[in-house]
């Protein structure tokens, strides 16, 4: 079988779990991992993949077939993306939600010019989430659509909270609110504010002698990131923190309750959930089932940026049409 | 804005639940149901619903843009989705899982021959269920996918309790069994037997006078139906029968067990679940939404049979690309 050749932009977390998820994948192949530091400093999760510097991926045009870009989205991925589509099928994980159409727009420009695909905003939210809200949504018409986060670790906030004054280190978990889902799924169709869907709960390593009482102050009376919830904080001695807090926990729901009927008297829900050992290492395989399916999009000739919603669910399999219709329908 | 004009073939609880769902859709018409009755013997849900006998159906190609085909997977379908697909675009919900290849293969000459879509097997299992074991299965290639069923009316079983000699009416329930589900939610990745998923549970109207222990011991033991399966049988009168067991609810889980990291250490889980009040007014709900993407994808040129697995997200949305990127992604 010839194999689908994967070359890894950026080299994070998700940089990582791409190496990983491939590696679970018998159609796939690493070619390499780029990085824009010295390719000797970096040492990779399995000893054979080799690294390359980002300058060197332009020689490489004919070795790679999906270039998968797992840089962040404030700043790495609206500079990459555009630039790798033009010489690249790519597949990245941009979040950004308000600057999506900005972003489609110019990495669509890109990918149609050069005759390449690019799949953009992969992962579970964006990603997952969002086909099951559009399906949801598509199919029972009449109803509400919630999106639950968590139990998990959100890195804005904990970055956010590392940023007061005699802050060491932190972890923020995003708590979906038990009696809010609880409602939902029984059909109630409750209106929820932000507060009464989910709750915020941090660990905090302070420096010795920091008043604990002004850090706490400033986190839970933070715009934007935690005033609107309820928030509780948590002390705790960095063994603590590098004994309890080092996985990257994270999950959610996403819940459609609905009715049918001639008086709209049948309630009807869909509930998509995750429970997720490693956010990233999760991330990372959906980004690899895409570049699947950018792989098999740009054989079949169907250029341009696309999104999730873009991409038909057989394209992201490893079976022909026949095994999932014998197999899977 | 022009509207998708559908055509209704057969009128049961599928038929009368797209007539339904279809007035739930502002981009969607009923233009009538088909029927191989006498049209003026037939009752609409709403009086204004036009009648057609099934013949005239050829006469009203330019009428109509999609015909939903709600007949039986035994004898209907096979014999009228063939014929249907030489004229129209068409969707169907053939659950005969055997025989899908074969059925797949039939449909797909007509519409490939006459230039439509036919979108077969739609609904929920086969259907959403198969969609998420597709997506979870290529996104965690290392676990297990399990699905469980119920709790909810099994049509099939309740009628094979009804052909026993001296039973009056029967609703068979399918039950999901929760330490089952609960010890898959976990990510144990137990090796379930068929009578350790479900149960069946039984309610039987008998005749007056009827041997009600021969009764239960026909049914328990019925093989293929209850033999394998832990079986209860009640017994109870016609009136708590039309008072208690009138809906037709079900649903169900598909849950996708895996792991992920260097040594699989990382359990990640992916759940897609339906709790659906009426089985027949959920499935209709999904095929007129693919009725939407049978028109779509007529409208590219993209013609022959297809599953839900060839049709991409968006086309099952009555939204533009720009409107579910900007508010679904």
């Amino acid at each position: 079988m010839e194999k689908i050749r994967i070359g890894i932009v950026g080299y994070g977390n998700l940089g990582k779990g791409v190496e990983l998820a491939a590696r679970q994948c018998s159609d796939m192949e690493v070619v390499g991992v780029f990085t824009r530091r010295s390719p000797e400093s970096l040492s990779t999760v399995f000893e054979n993949t080799p690294v390359y510097h980002t300058d060197d991926a332009l020689n490489m045009q004919n070795d790679i077939d999906v270039m998968i870009l797992c840089g962040g989205s404030a700043t790495d991925l609206p500079r990459q993306t555009p630039y790798f589509a033009k010489y690249f099928n790519t597949v990245d994980s941009f979040d950004t939600h308000a600057k999506i159409p900005e972003y489609f727009a110019s990495v669509n420009a890109s990918a149609s010019e050069s005759k390449h695909v690019s799949i953009i905003s992969v992962g579970w939210d964006p990603g997952l989430f969002s086909i099951n809200r559009l399906y949801s949504q598509s199919i029972i018409p009449n109803g509400q659509t919630y999106t639950f986060w968590g139990k998990g670790v959100s890195q804005g906030h904990s970055d956010a909270i590392r940023r007061i004054s005699g802050v060491v280190d932190a972890r923020q978990y995003t708590v979906p609110v038990e009696e809010a889902v609880e409602a939902v799924r029984m059909g109630d169709q409750p209106q929820l504010t932000t507060r009464q869907k989910h709750t915020r709960l941090c660990y905090v390593v302070a420096e010795n002698g920091a008043d604990k009482e002004r850090i706490e102050r400033e986190i839970v009376t933070m715009p934007n990131y935690f005033a609107d919830y309820d928030t509780t904080v948590n002390f705790i001695s960095m063994e603590e923190m590098e004994r309890d807090h080092k996985a990257l926990p994270h999950g959610g729901f996403v819940i459609r309750s609905g009715v049918t009927g001639k008086n709209q008297e049948t309630k009807q829900i869909i509930e998509f959930s995750l429970k997720l050992g490693s956010n990233p290492e999760f991330t990372s395989s959906v980004l690899v089932a895409y570049a699947r399916g950018a792989y098999k999009m740009y054989r079949q000739g169907s250029f341009g940026a696309k999104t999730v919603f873009d991409v038909p669910p057989a394209s992201i399999s490893p079976l022909t049409d026949e095994e999932i219709r014998k197999e899977l329908l």
